[in-house]
């Protein structure tokens, strides 16, 4: 018995190996060596040790099988078309432009779990779904995450490391194909598998050394994984890159490259033989546990008293522990912030749906990516300049369609004191570069209660920018706050410009508006409280207005931000758009005197508005 | 004697503890019980265990001192008052907007090394001032990181292990301040020094768990830490937060909060007792090694044959081995993909002014912000996508004024078949960001080899944006590319519109402007390679020549990059700007293929001049 499923997966192996090589050459480029090295080892994932419904890529108890290495991409179509999901004619389409087998792996293909080929973020996708599935679906299935050796330099595999054994994660497995060979160079470790098997010890992971080609050791290695009681494991596999084809295994200058059609590709079939056809493989199917739909209902109003002062990051606080009332899916992340950015109060009702991740914001965002595509809805807080310590997972979470939610606090100059380091001054400009992003700025506690709310009935992926100081309730409690909208909370017949701002600035241009009506100056004032997408229909209607003449204000570097926003909105259009934002670098203070020192206070607008109608 | 010595130190550490708490209170915020767990460890190495000239800061022969855990920059302050190198009483002008003793430590205060405050970065940083000291100045300072434990759990901490270890930094001292306090919550290990020893053990760093207010374990293992051969040192010391004042030590609630005025400080100080006066310290001065400076010379020009066809990526290789021959403060740094950035021709020439780091960018970034802050001038290159991995190193360089070269390669859709996760579409939103940035984007290898030399004649921060196809050459090897300049590629009197663009999109637009020329209609082709600061001349004289209507292309997403730069230009004039640029999230196909589906192709360009014009 034991024979014959060894000779199963070596004939699927076998596949693999042969339509990894034919795809890549048939594209012209790919990675097939990387392929090569762990072909072994996804046979034997797929055709023995995991279980999963052929018919139903989102099966919620499906295991979860995550490609690091997202460029060994060919060997995971190889392995879905040998176990009849999808067509093997199909796999000779890797990399056109009209088919969904992409260079790395997109959620195109349905049964891509989450994007990858940025390396080191696989860990952290795994281990958001194996927390779903240990503490929040309670179902029995397995996450498993191969891994190249060259991406374990990554930090991101280690902050995942570290929180995966502190959650007793003995439902996430990863396996480490050590093939010695980096992008560029050998790896620093090359073959010691001693190394890596002592660092995820220490780390806390049981960690199991094998041959990587051999199924008395990779067969016996799975099973140990998973009756894993409390701890993750790490298979690390000693492999060869290229294996199976002698001019390509283990050499260097391969990574990268595809095989040559002709001659090169004829050899290299030749030695891997014909494909195994009826190889008799049983798929386990995952057991049906019964997982229930919740509905989300609505959320609690706010509730302030008209002359208290809420920072934003309060009514974000307040707002996402009425949301987690409101709707059973949205669970929140934090990274030792909680008690700033007071994602607490989310804590503190629903301890169960709420994850601390310490500091470690790469890991924070990609768990937060992993539970998105196990269909929770995550609210990940951190402050905003942190959220720049996870750009690449952010970047990524977009690929992977990803339907996570984003909430930095602390941001700008006005948190004053704790300087530079602390101040979130290039999050609109990194949150506005991403793809069908939504960029929410709240200037109140009300309206920053609303658009939490607005974040979790949006599908996609929703930035919160929210502030560190108390400010004045500005809306009534039963204001909506659509995406895409805006609030003119300033109007006359007489505006002479239109003052574009939000957030702090915005309670900043409201006492510019009493200064300068004081000399009989006024200015139209809007709340720009969504960034993107802009309200460009009130925009233009107010600039016309006033004098086609706008500025704009914002606690937050000149590139990228609200101004940019306003100004594409407007880019075809004859209207002239003065930008405020924070010149040159911040530094300590009160916030007071950083708003004045940087040129966005009352005074400063008052100044700009001066200066252009007079 | 010891006792003596013991003696000195504790005395100077109530000192430091009475500072840390005064300054704070006097301040109002800021961190002192992350101070007072440290204070015996910083009085052991300032004056004790370091050797530093104490007229001098930037003496290149000094030990250097990176507090990664920037939050304690009370104790660091505190520590340079104490060995006399800034008056007692500057210390109460802590966070005030006109004082150098900032929140976190920026190098507005000389004594800085480098910028903290972001956590998790400070290794990375003493790494690289290690490597500049070993390899690079063989200088015998020593780099002492202080870390906080809740730190460890970011990532950057663990790609800087597993680097030094590899790279034998001997000189690299490490001290985790193990106080078992995060910021919102106890940390993972709490006390458990044997964890934090055994993970550096796995790295590859010599370990040695002490108490944290102990001298006779503090000093030991100091010596020990300096006799280490070929493998760093990491300390951990058992701490107590708080440490020194009864109410404070060890209590939950108090990070982040400064003791108030009044009775509650007037308890602490009295538990402290008055500050010790005339403490005989004796600060070691470093060895006067002879460091000598080196010019640098002109770059030999560029050499391509007329109908070459040579990818940006290509002439960035060729130029900065070019600047490594010119300037031997050059160096260069890679993350395993310098057979694809083309540094590797760096590499080949001087290759002990190269450093691999491997697949880790939040190292490769933090490293080379260390060696930029000893002298030299680092080119950190890797794929554009990939640099957004350290964008919070990225962010902090701005704030430590470091003057480094980043490169970022394979920018936009046009890598082709590997895919979004392998393209650069957001690289130019992310560096326009940042302060006083220059930002370039060469069009050929021409202007790709003048534009690296360029970038290291100037000082401070600058990002070169490469591409991975292969182009027309377009300039003759005696062009000058200024920072802040363009080049009007096409003119004519006739022009109906400006095309303003660059990277391969300019060559699109060349190719438009041919189409549209067939069809009798001119346009002007300008080359807005510098894209911060932009040539708001030439923009403001092309725009008036051609009814104030300009057209921007560029392989990046809509926001934040080179149409963005434009339109911010143009802001106050009335000039009509349509943006085209990357739509939607790219996809794997053929470059050609891509450039069409996403809009940015010369069949888009000359669809839109004729929407324009018509």
């Amino acid at each position: 018995m034991v024979d014959t499923l060894k000779n199963i997966l070596e004939q699927k192996a076998t596949n693999l190996r042969i339509h990894s090589i034919t795809s890549t050459s048939e594209a012209g480029s790919g990675h097939p060596t990387t392929c090569l090295s762990a072909a072994d080892i996804v046979s034997a994932l797929f055709f023995h040790a995991m279980r999963y419904d052929c018919t139903d890529a989102q099966n919620p108890n499906n295991d979860r099988f995550i490609l690091s290495k997202g460029h060994a991409a060919p060997l995971l179509y190889a392995a879905y078309a040998e176990a009849g999901i999808i067509p093997v004619d199909d796999l000779a389409t890797l990399r056109q432009v009209d088919s969904i087998l992409e260079g790395h792996p997109t959620p195109r293909f349905e049964w891509t779990e989450v994007a990858t080929g940025s390396l080191g973020q696989g860990l952290s996708l795994g281990l958001g779904m194996a927390l779903n599935g240990k503490y929040l679906d309670k179902s029995d299935y397995r996450v498993y995450v191969l891994l190249g050796d060259g991406e374990t330099a990554e930090g991101g595999v280690w902050e995942a490391a570290a929180l995966a054994s502190h959650y007793k994660l003995d439902n996430l497995i990863g396996i480490i194909d050590v093939n010695a060979l980096g992008q560029s160079q050998r790896t620093m470790y090359a073959f010691d598998i001693d190394t890596y098997c002592q660092r995820f010890e220490a780390f806390g992971w049981q960690t199991i050394g094998i041959d990587g080609h051999d199924y008395d050791e990779i067969l016996p290695a799975l099973e140990k994984a998973k009756a894993s009681n409390d701890k993750p494991t790490m298979i690390v596999a000693k492999t060869y890159k290229g294996k199976g084809v002698s001019f390509l295994e283990n050499e260097d200058n391969w990574h990268g490259k595809a095989v040559e059609k002709g001659e090169q590709l004829d050899k290299a079939l030749a030695e891997l033989g014909p494909l195994h056809t009826d190889v008799p493989i049983q798929i386990q199917t995952p057991n049906p546990i019964d997982n229930q739909t919740s509905t989300a209902s609505a959320c609690e109003p706010p509730e302030y008293a008209s002359d208290e002062e809420v920072a934003t990051r309060g009514g974000y606080g307040i707002g996402l522990a009425k949301l987690g009332k409101a709707n059973p899916n949205v669970v929140a992340l934090d990274g030792d912030t909680k008690n700033s950015t007071y994602s607490e109060q989310f804590m503190e009702s629903y301890p169960d749906r709420f994850f601390e991740m310490f500091i470690a914001e790469q890991n924070l965002v990609g768990a937060g990516i992993g539970l998105a595509k196990r269909g929770k809805i995550p609210y990940v807080s951190t402050f905003a300049a942190f959220l720049s310590r996870g750009y690449d997972q952010i970047r990524m979470s977009a690929i992977s369609q990803a339907n996570i939610k984003y909430a930095g606090s602390h941001c700008g100059v006005s948190i004053g004191e704790d300087g530079p380091s602390q101040m979130g001054l290039e999050d609109l400009a990194m949150f506005r570069a991403i793809p069908d992003a939504v960029v929410l700025y709240p200037s109140d506690a009300v309206a920053a209660e609303r658009l939490v709310a607005e974040a979790a009935a949006h599908e996609g992926i929703v930035y919160i920018r929210t502030s560190r100081p108390k400010t004045a309730i500005l809306y009534d409690a039963t204001e909506s706050f659509p995406i895409g909208g805006s609030k003119v909370v300033k109007k006359s017949d007489d505006d002479k410009v239109s003052v574009v701002t939000a957030g702090v600035t915005l309670h900043e241009a409201l006492k510019a508006h009493e200064i300068l009506a004081a000399e009989g100056t006024a200015i139209r004032v809007i709340d720009l409280y969504s960034i993107k997408p802009v309200d460009t229909e009130t925009l233009l209607a107010a600039a016309a207005e006033t004098n086609n003449a706008i500025i704009t204000v914002e606690d937050h570097y000149p590139e990228g931000g609200l101004g940019d926003a306003v100004l594409d909105a407007v880019a075809t259009e004859d209207i002239r758009v003065h930008k405020l934002a924070v010149t040159g670098i911040p530094r300590s203070g009160k916030p007071d005197e950083l708003l004045e020192l940087h040129g966005i206070s009352a005074n400063a607008i008052v100044q700009k508005v001066k200066a252009i109608v007079c």
